[in-house]
């Protein structure tokens, strides 16, 4: 910062002299090649899942190979009696979870209760083999559920034409497995990143919504009920048909709606008391079954169930439609609830993974999901995922492995092969209460509230993707917040920030203006941070932004209070934040140094990152673009180094 | 960098002590409302239009806005004889252009020839009140044209229907000036930002392509052409034809072909000879009529224009169709040549203005654009904008202001009241001559050669566009190469670059290892710069990747040779890159430091710029997040805190 003897009009002469000056290089060149090799492993093998393999005995990496395909391998031979107590308990929990569950699912997506149970006894025990995480519990889930439901059901009517619709749910499981087991051997993963946080909080709550909405029928026992799923449409149906309405279910509803969700409350504020809730179901199912059949309710308005075939999952490969008239549905709803439930099983996977310290492999769990959904849809299952309300009570119930998947999984084959006729008399009202004691837990309001405080831009996305599945529907409002967070992230590089830096007195160190009060601005120079990679999208905004600063300057020291502020010089850009630039960047720098140049101002670049100094010294190399001579690395040696230039002009001046 | 007395384990104690740290600082606090007004103004006014009315007198402000509204009172009270005279050379040489360009370009829209007279009478007059470019000659262009004619013909014949083909080509004029008058209007100018250059040059020379080989039907006298544009069923025909190959069209072609190409490049190599490819066509459209006339060639198998009506622009309001069965084909063609015209437009216009220093507001033309197209749909114009071609003729032929294309408008008033008949003879083929010729300068080797050499990926984009537009359709092309750039834009950011950064020697700058040779690493510390802004598409990966980076460092320092280097102590991440976070990358760092924690690792960050300071700050006050106490404003100060503890430890362990 001090003004030194000898200034010289050009930088790079000043740079070379005694003036600790530091060269700014370019990254060692490497071919076109090997940055593509670079990029595509970036790209899709961000984990690098063959580290292990490296330097290994042959013999080494079959074993590794075989371990890495089948996780059971790895645990199954370590596995021992503690273990297993610890599993068969958790087990035993969330089967209890899960038979009440697959069987309310299974009717939210207008199947067969049967087809729920099924899809909790296959899918867990192919999950153990393949699955990476140790507190996933396998099964069906009510949003998937409801999807698959509400958008088969706007072709096929369920009830007219219920082989039909069945075959339908098996191929678009087909499809969802094919999708999801694709996504993961194709290392495309990262395509479930682009929900985001509050994208997913505003629909879950939004599908809980309509998910509670469609058990009114249920609750209220009402038989002419609307097939649609919007909020208004469900509504006027409900008010529509008061005279169906029949006191008896809303009583029995109502009573075990309050004792379900008191047990949840119990179990929410004491964790350790897991079991209240995780067993109220089942006492729920139980006690009301008894109820109906002891008092004949059946016989005064309030419907069951009925009689549900005994008997282990029938083969349905026979059933699946993968070609003819309704593929194009069948496979638009597999991609929809395909990656609606990995993002669920995942984002499970993951969050409990966190909480005992262990990796879960994001691409390896979509391939056992999808493989799990394959299977299934040609042994009469139909979607199912990891469950987050099971999941945890799997974690709580001290699950050590995936063992306990298998233990429900026996349970539930043990329900399907002798307990099946104890289910006739149970009442649809108490699966009602039960998916909606499931769902509230969907609804995360101090987690939306923590979006509102952070990040305003975030809630209404979040507000966008909530609206637009009450009003518009699941998969469309689904699609809005997507890509409404799609065009903030583009928004963000389209109107880059630049920032105005000064420097913090006494030290080399520049920050921006605003930020830091005790920050002080060069004389002379227009010390400019420009925060984004420049692009095609940006580059005609950042020449008229830049523009814009030089003239709020100039107009700045010429308002001045009468003492003259010495006339702007140089406009030193900071690149350290532009990660990336584009032909259309190269060119950017070369306009702006012709416009500078026709104002009578020098454009100084400091620390441009590897990539940006590579393609600028390329345009270099072709003549387009003379820049390597105003490069510097920091912007305290560019002032170092320029600050002499104007001292003497305007000694020769004044 | 020096070891201190006193070293404790906690940074914050060391950083408020003799230590010469520095706090980082959030910027002052603003409510949210006036975020959202910065926020707008930077999105929708980036180049501060209303800033020369600050602080004026009521009339000034009058005068101003009526001189923004229409820039000719401004340029027209100054204008004075000397630049009548350039204005008066510029417009003649133009119009001599423009004249068989007209007819020509129509001919390529599949209108009648007389539209392209008409379209180049009534917008330049326009353009002249209300356009900011000093440079622009108004009229049609061939890329629109070919683009208007290809979308309507898909699904009206121009030859069976010509009337409803002719209501179609207004409607469309009116929608593409509709729609361009909206862009300027809302401020949403930054839309064909989205079209890189890379985009562009490959579609321009697709396009280019594309419209020299619809030349070959009048080039070799073929009378029945395909109706398509690929590249395939055109040769196809071409070759399925050649029995209807005139000798007689095909030698006239070329003579002309050879001189009019001749007369291009000796004013490619000399600009001041501008006039010799600029009166090149028209000498060939006199010279061949008259060959035709005196040889009576039409029958010799050579086709000609026929006759013309002579008079001015009749109008056309009644010929609009804004309702019925085509309403949603216009309203695309509208759309699709609304922007590629205004894409032209602007783009010339904005490069002559910067070779002369003045300023053209890209929202201002889309609206004298905008405008131009709606007068001209209902004054029988079609599609008009700036061409680039004839602009440069402007230019290099010495034009001052838009008297120019007052000019040019006049003498083609002349042409059409009293030279029509003149007209007759023209053949087809001179004015396929003079379509190829003025197309292949929108074939830039040169700069799709920059391109490769600056950014393989961008020359990818490019060669999308070219060949899309070659194979599939023009219109479907550009899509492909829009949405691939975009994709790039968005995998940048899904996956960041994070650097290792280390010692520069001496200094307390810190800079990337691999880019720097002379860096070196700090002991026990691994710096990490990432360059992107933190968010739900990357946060996953940011994760799998520091955690990648911690391995690999642990696994070199253990594999060092005998000498174990100090373990790793400190994650230091340099946010100085990072231009935004989300809900998302506040959740993310809050999870890397509990990773962190349970490696027994601290996590230190280094200068947030203002928003993410804002935001983590936000998060920690509602104790999400506890991360305060471990920031730092450079990594030297970090390093110099910090290095203390570790120290300490080394000597306490060994």
């Amino acid at each position: 910062m001090e003004p030194k003897a000898n200034p010289t009009h050009h930088a790079v002469e000043i740079a070379t002299m005694e003036t600790e000056s530091h060269p700014v290089a370019a990254p060692p060149p490497r071919s076109t090649l090997h940055k593509l090799k670079a990029r595509l492993k970036e790209t899709f093998f961000p984990d690098d899942p063959l580290r292990q393999f490296k330097n290994q005995p042959w013999k080494t990496k079959l074993q590794l190979g075989a371990n890495y395909v089948f996780p059971i391998l790895e645990w199954g031979p370590k596995y021992n009696l503690k273990l297993l107590k610890s599993d068969i308990v958790s087990g035993l929990t969330i089967a209890s979870l899960a038979i009440p569950q697959g069987i309310s699912y299974a009717k939210l997506a207008n199947l067969p209760p049967i087809i729920g149970l099924y899809s909790s006894f296959v899918p867990p025990l192919i999950y153990a083999v393949l699955g990476s995480s140790r507190d996933l519990a396998v099964g069906p889930v009510s949003i998937a559920s409801l999807i698959m439901g509400s958008m088969l059901r706007q072709q096929v009517s369920p009830t007219k034409d219920p082989i039909l619709f069945l075959q339908l749910a098996f191929s678009s499981t087909f499809f969802a497995g094919l999708f999801q087991s694709s996504l993961g051997f194709l290392r495309l993963g990262f395509i479930i990143d682009f929900l985001s946080k509050a994208t997913l909080i505003g629909f879950m709550a939004g599908a809980a919504v309509i998910v509670s909405l469609q058990q009114l029928k249920a609750l209220l026992g009402i038989t002419h009920f609307t097939k649609q799923m919007g909020i208004v449409p469900v509504m006027t149906s409900v008010f529509h048909n008061t005279n169906e309405w029949s006191w008896q279910t809303i009583l029995m509803g109502f009573c075990f709606l309050v004792f379900l969700l008191f047990t949840r409350h119990i179990s929410i504020r004491k964790p350790k008391l897991f079991w209240v809730s995780a067993g109220a179901p089942l006492l729920s199912v139980i006690i009301s079954t008894l109820l109906v059949f002891a008092f004949k309710a059946q016989n005064h308005g309030i419907s069951i169930i009925g009689k549900l075939p005994e008997g282990l999952n029938p083969p349905s490969w026979n059933m699946l439609r993968l070609h003819g008239t309704y593929l194009g549905l069948v496979m638009k709803t597999g991609l929809v609830t395909g990656i609606i439930s990995l993002t669920e099983g995942i984002a499970v996977g993951r969050t409990f993974a966190a909480l005992k310290n262990y990796q879960v492999d994001g691409n390896k769990e979509m391939i056992a999901i999808g493989v799990m959904n394959i299977v299934g849809s040609s042994t009469s299952c139909y979607i199912t995922t990891g469950a987050f309300s099971r999941s945890a009570v799997n974690h709580n119930a001290g699950c050590k492995t995936a063992v306990s998947n298998i233990i429900m999984s026996v349970t539930v084959m043990v329900t399907l092969l002798l307990l099946m006729p104890l289910f006739k008399y149970t009442p649809n009202v108490v699966l009602g209460s039960i998916i909606v004691t499931a769902v509230i837990g969907l609804i995360d309001v101090p987690a939306a509230f923590q979006i509102w405080k952070i990040d305003k831009f975030d809630f209404v996305i979040m507000l966008c993707a909530f609206f637009g599945v009450l009003f518009i529907s699941v998969q469309e409002g689904l699609a809005i917040a997507v890509g409404i967070s799609i065009f903030k992230v583009l928004l963000q590089i389209t109107r880059p920030k630049t920032v105005m830096l000064g420097n913090i007195p006494g030290t080399d160190i520049y920050r921006n203006l605003d930020q830091y009060k005790e920050t002080v601005n060069v004389p002379g120079f227009l010390i400019l941070g420009i925060e984004a990679p420049i692009n095609f999208v940006n580059t005609t905004y950042l020449k008229e932004r830049i523009t814009r600063w030089i003239e709020d300057y100039e107009s700045l020291s010429n308002n001045g209070n009468g003492k003259k502020k010495p006339t702007l010089r140089f406009v030193v850009l900071d690149l350290s934040a532009v990660s990336a630039i584009d032909t259309n960047g190269v060119a950017f720098f070369e306009d702006l140094r012709m416009a500078m140049e026709k104002k009578n101002l020098e454009l100084v670049l400091v620390n441009p990152v590897g990539e940006v100094i590579e393609k600028l010294q390329r345009a270099d190399d072709t003549k387009e673009l003379a820049i390597t001579d105003c490069l510097f690395l920091t912007v305290g040696e560019a002032v170092a180094s320029l600050l002499p230039t104007i001292k003497n002009q305007n000694s020769n001046y004044v």
